[in-house]
């Protein structure tokens, strides 16, 4: 069977509600700056009374890698749980007149809400999120059809997953399909403190096969071997992972390691540097639009700077314009 | 008494769901280019499905201009109507969030929903509005209390008022009270087709003395007087204003009309135009920033033009930097 589309996505369904803010801000309100912490109910009211006014986007880690990958040209499934509610149809809605399909059921009324992040955006660009998962708690391996599954060529989702208690069935779900379809399954470790609290679980779906590609940051990829070496922990990622391990290092770009050979490749310069929101999402729409599409780790790589670089030249995750039509996306499918 | 705080605003409580698109999607859906048009819950839905994806934003004209007046270092209070949803509570939270009072009782859950525009930017950025009015329906004079009008320099309003059954209701009362205590009253004509709609009794507004200070752009002004000759309907506007006349004429600057004396006053240059959303509401926000302060006119004309002059050069109708700090606005105080 021919795959009937490039990518699907699974993850939390979030809307951002985005602001700037000043350094003492986080400080005083004990935030933890650059990572994304969750939140319980009363400490989101609590911040957001706190926090200046903001704007409102739809959000979430593998939403935006899929939107980035419709958004290059490729085609997409999405998987995410929101609620029926004004929150949850701008999510829907989004998502949806991207071309992306996304038919996950909507919790009713009464549940807990859509889930929104509060993103306060320091005047270095670099943005720390507060998430409170609300109706993402729900997704189940209910939410998980074979047949979309089957469709994608690869299936890919958040570490993320593992907060809510139930995703993680979703998952496992999830992957059994796609490999039962000669699929691949791809997942990126999120967040550093993320990777503190499933270390073990994210270790164990790479070296069980159960994820083909793996993503991550420098911070997460010391994170996970527990190490300050990066080299040893690209090199430990590359051989705990099936297939790829990707490993990007900001303004210094990347590292791919395929069958024990690594390869680096380089970060688009941006300055000035808006909004990080969003750049290792956009880095795995752009790699994964090349990966999906027959090219190879150099340009795929390309592709992920080139829309990392273009989401962090501007306010939230998701591109306001067209990601195939920049000259620097072009040129990736022109050149020989 | 002296007041306590320079302007109060009342108007439609509105949160805007803004998408770049092309003119192409007006023209198939039959979308007035530029202007404010209401649509009913049918016809949003139909608009939301058909467009792309979006941001979502505060909005509101008279919102859009007390939050540019705090944020050039003012004070102001605000009276809207939203509901007891998620797109009020961000509404709230946005108006507050810059120190602008803002206590109207939210509608209870069941009733109509928070307004929301979706507002469609083409290429030009030129922004063409449809306005589903929801909450605001039920604004009414019970929302209207006399310390707070009797506490404001500056009473503003939008004509947009007269769409909802009740509001100009309201705004008799918030008049009434303003001139009991010696403030002033201020309204903007809103929209060209909204002056078509109301034309009487705009004009019988100002006839009666009912508001102080008209502000309008070159369209509405020639809406008002049913004619194609600017000078005649500057003119006549003058004499029907009771105070003060303004008329914006886009990057041509503005004419102000006290006493029988017009004075015109530049625009500021901004290239590219972004995203023209908010331009008169921010003109405002400058220019009566200038008047509650003393200033003349020609230094209100020029705060004016550097608050719209800014939100035009951005996506949105509410800034996301401090004017204040803006060179051009410090240049304005700064000055002999």
């Amino acid at each position: 069977m021919t795959p009937t589309f490039d990518l699907l996505t699974i993850g939390n369904a979030i809307v951002d509600i985005l602001a700037r803010t000043e350094d003492g801000f986080l400080a005083d309100h004990a935030i933890e700056k650059g990572a994304m912490t969750l939140v319980d109910a009363e400490r989101a009211a609590a911040i957001y009374g706190a926090m200046g006014p903001a704007i409102e986007m739809s959000g979430g880690s593998a939403g935006n890698t899929v939107a980035g990958l419709v958004s290059l040209g490729g085609t997409g499934a999405y998987i995410g749980k929101v609620a029926e509610d004004q929150l949850g149809a701008i999510f829907a809605h989004d998502i949806r007149a991207l071309g992306v399909r996304y038919g996950t059921a909507p919790l009713e009324t009464g549940g807990p809400p859509t889930a929104r992040s509060m993103i306060l955006v320091t005047p270095d660009g670099e943005r720390s999120m507060n998430t409170h998962l609300g109706a993402c708690t729900e997704l189940g391996p209910a939410d998980i059809d074979e047949e979309t599954v089957a469709g994608a060529r690869v299936t890919y989702f958040e570490g993320y997953l593992w907060d809510p208690p139930r995703a993680k069935d979703a998952i496992l779900r999830a992957a059994g399909f796609a490999h039962a379809h000669g699929r691949e399954v791809a997942m990126t470790l999120s967040d550093a403190f993320c990777v503190h609290r499933y270390r073990p679980e994210f270790l164990d779906l790479m070296r069980s096969g159960t994820v083909d590609i793996v993503f991550s940051n420098e911070a997460e990829a010391l994170a996970l071997y527990e190490t300050g070496d990066l080299d040893e922990a690209v090199r430990r990622m590359g051989e705990d992972t099936r297939r790829i391990a990707i490993v990007t290092r900001g303004p210094e770009g990347c590292t791919v390691v395929e069958g024990g050979r690594a390869t680096r490749h380089p970060a688009t310069r941006v300055d000035p540097v808006v909004d990080t929101t969003g750049a290792g999402d956009l880095f795995a729409a752009g790699f994964l639009r090349g990966y999906t599409a027959g090219l190879d780790h150099a340009r795929s790589a390309r592709l992920g700077a080139v829309a990392a670089g273009h989401i962090i030249g501007q306010i939230g995750p998701r591109p306001q314009v067209p990601l195939r039509d920049l000259p620097a996306a072009r040129a990736v499918w022109e050149e020989a």
